[in-house]
C-alpha cells in the first residue's frame, strides 16, 4: 500500500519511517529541500510538490498530512483539492481545530474523497514507533483502511472516534488535559526546587514514577529532563502554546462548561512569554496611586 | 523483625499484610474492634491499646502509624511518648503536615527515639503490594531500617528525602500535583461527556492510556471507573479534600510561589462540597441590583 506523507518535519518524518518499517511504500513530500534530504537519508523517497506527489502513486492514493495546523495545512489541502479524484483518501494528522476538520471533510465529500481527521499523540517517539491516534470520519471508509492505523499505532492505541471532527475534538481535549497536568507538575516542582530541603529533583521524580498516584509519562519525562539538567538552571521559563488549549477553553465557553485549571494553564503559558506584564504594571500604578508605593522603573 | 502497625484502616491493614508477606512479625493495634476483627481474619495478631502494643514486642520496637492526620495521630503519639524508650523507632505514615512532623521529631529526640515522617503514596493497592514512600528523619537511623522500606516498597519506590519533615513535605507537594492532574482530567472529561459526539468515555480513556502524552495511573483509574459506570450517572460530583493541597497552597503562599492550578483544583473541590454557593448568590444579587435580572428563589 502506498502512502504519501505531506510534511517531513519531526512528526512527519518519524511517521514515514514507522510506515516504512511496516512495509508501506512511502512517498514523502516537503517543500523544504533540507527536510527532503533528511528523509532520503532515512530511506524515504521524496518529491517537492503536491503536483508530483499526486502522480507518484501507482495504485490507490492515501495522503497523510503532518503539517503545522492553520495556513500551511489549509494551503496544501486547497492544492490537493484540485488534484484528488473519487476514491482517494486524505488523513489529516496535524493539531487542527476540529471545526476546520468538519468544514474540510464536507469540502472533500463533494469529490467523493474520504477525509479523516486524525489526532496524533505520543510525541516524536510515538510517531516513530507506537503512535496514539484518534480518528474521525465516515466509518465505512475508516474500516477499509483500519489496518493502516493498527500497523503504526501502539497496541490498543487507535480509536475510531466518530464522525468528522471527532478525532481532532478528542485530541484538542487531550491537549487541554495535558496543559493542566504539566502546569500542576511545574508548580509542584517549583515548590520542591525552592524549598530549604535541597531536594534532588530527578530523584524525587524517579520515586514518584515508582508506585505513586502521579506516576505518568509526563513524570518520566520530568525525571529524564532533571537527570540531564538538575535544576534547569541554563534555561528560561518560557513556554509556547500551539492552540489546542485555547480551543479547549473556547469550546468550553461555547458549551458553558467551567475549565478553570486548563484555562489557568494556558494563561500561565501566555504570561511566560511576556518580557514584561502590563497588568502587573497597572496594579503597581494603582498601588502607587493610593499608597505611594514605589513603582519599579525600567 | 517486629513491627507494630497503629491504625488498621484501609491503608494500615494493607500495609500490615504487605509486611506479613515479607516475613515481618506484625502486631496490629486499633481501638476499633471491627478493624481488629478484619485484621485477625487476615492473619494479623492485634491488640486494642498503645499500652498493650508496647508490651507485645520481644525485641526492638518499631511503631508504624497509619492514622488520619491531625488529632488521631497527635493523640496516639502523645500516648506513645509516655511509653517509648531510647532506641525505639517511630514511623509516621499518615498524610501529616510536614510542620507537625518537624515538631514531633524534635519531641521524640528528647527520648532518643528515632522519628521518621513517611509520605505514603500508591493508594490501597500500593500499601498492599508496592508502596511509594518518601521518608524524612536522621540518615544514620534511616540506614539501619532501610531494609524495611526496600521490602515493602515497589522497586525504586522509596526515597530517603532528608531531615525531619522532608518526607511529608514531598508527599504534600505530590498530593498538590495530584489535585491539579485530577482536576484537569475531570474538566477534560466533562467536555467529552457533554459534547455532541456521544463519546464512550471508557474507550477514550483507554486509547489515551496507549501511547498518548497523558497516559498515567490516574488515566488508568479513569478508564476502570468509566468501564464500571459509563457516565457516572448514579453519582454526585462531590469531592472531599483531606488537607495536603491546602498545605501546598499555604506553603506556596509562605514561599511567595504561584500555584494557581493547584489552588484552583482545591477551590473546585470546596465548591463541589457546597449545597449552594454564597458568592454566586451575591453576584446574582448585584446583577439584580443594576439590571433587574431575576434571582432564583429557594
Amino acid at each position: 500500500m502506498e502512502v504519501g506523507i505531506i510534511g517531513l518535519g519531526k512528526m512527519g518524518l518519524n511517521l514515514a519511517m514507522n510506515l516504512t518499517d511496516n512495509q508501506y511504500q512511502v512517498i514523502g513530500m516537503d517543500i523544504s529541500e533540507v527536510a527532503q534530504q533528511a528523509a532520503r537519508e532515512a530511506g524515504i523517497s521524496t518529491v517537492q510538490s503536491v503536483d508530483r506527489l499526486v502522480q507518484a502513486f501507482s495504485g490507490r492514493r492515501i495522503f497523510w498530512l503532518m503539517l503545522p495546523a492553520g495556513e500551511p495545512t489549509e494551503h496544501v489541502l486547497k492544492e490537493l483539492f484540485t488534484h484528488v479524484e473519487s476514491g482517494d483518501i486524505i488523513i489529516e494528522g496535524g493539531n487542527t481545530n476540529y471545526k476546520d476538520s468538519i468544514r474540510r471533510a464536507a469540502w472533500f465529500k463533494e469529490k467523493a474523497v474520504s477525509y479523516f481527521d486524525c489526532g496524533t499523540s505520543g510525541g516524536i517517539s510515538g510517531a516513530r514507533n507506537d503512535a496514539c491516534l484518534m480518528i474521525g470520519g465516515e466509518e465505512a471508509a475508516f474500516r477499509e483502511i483500519e489496518g493502516l492505523f493498527i500497523d503504526i499505532a501502539t497496541e490498543n492505541g487507535y480509536l475510531y472516534a466518530g464522525p468528522s471532527g471527532s478525532g481532532h475534538f478528542l485530541k484538542m481535549v487531550h491537549n487541554g488535559i495535558e496543559y493542566g497536568m504539566m502546569q500542576s507538575i511545574g508548580e509542584g516542582f517549583q515548590l520542591i526546587e525552592q524549598s530549604a530541603y535541597g531536594f534532588d529533583l530527578a530523584t524525587v521524580a524517579k520515586v514518584w514514577n515508582h508506585g505513586s498516584v502521579i506516576r505518568s509519562w509526563l513524570m518520566e519525562i520530568a525525571e529524564a529532563q532533571f537527570s540531564d539538567s538538575p535544576r534547569l538552571a541554563e534555561y528560561r521559563g518560557i513556554v509556547a502554546a500551539s492552540g489546542e488549549a485555547k480551543w479547549t477553553v473556547e469550546t468550553a465557553l461555547d458549551m458553558n462548561v467551567a475549565v478553570p485549571t486548563i484555562a489557568m494553564s494556558l494563561f500561565m503559558r501566555n504570561i511566560s512569554q511576556e518580557e514584561d506584564n502590563f497588568s502587573a504594571k497597572v496594579v503597581a500604578a494603582l498601588r502607587n496611586g493610593f499608597g505611594g508605593h514605589e513603582m519599579v522603573k525600567k
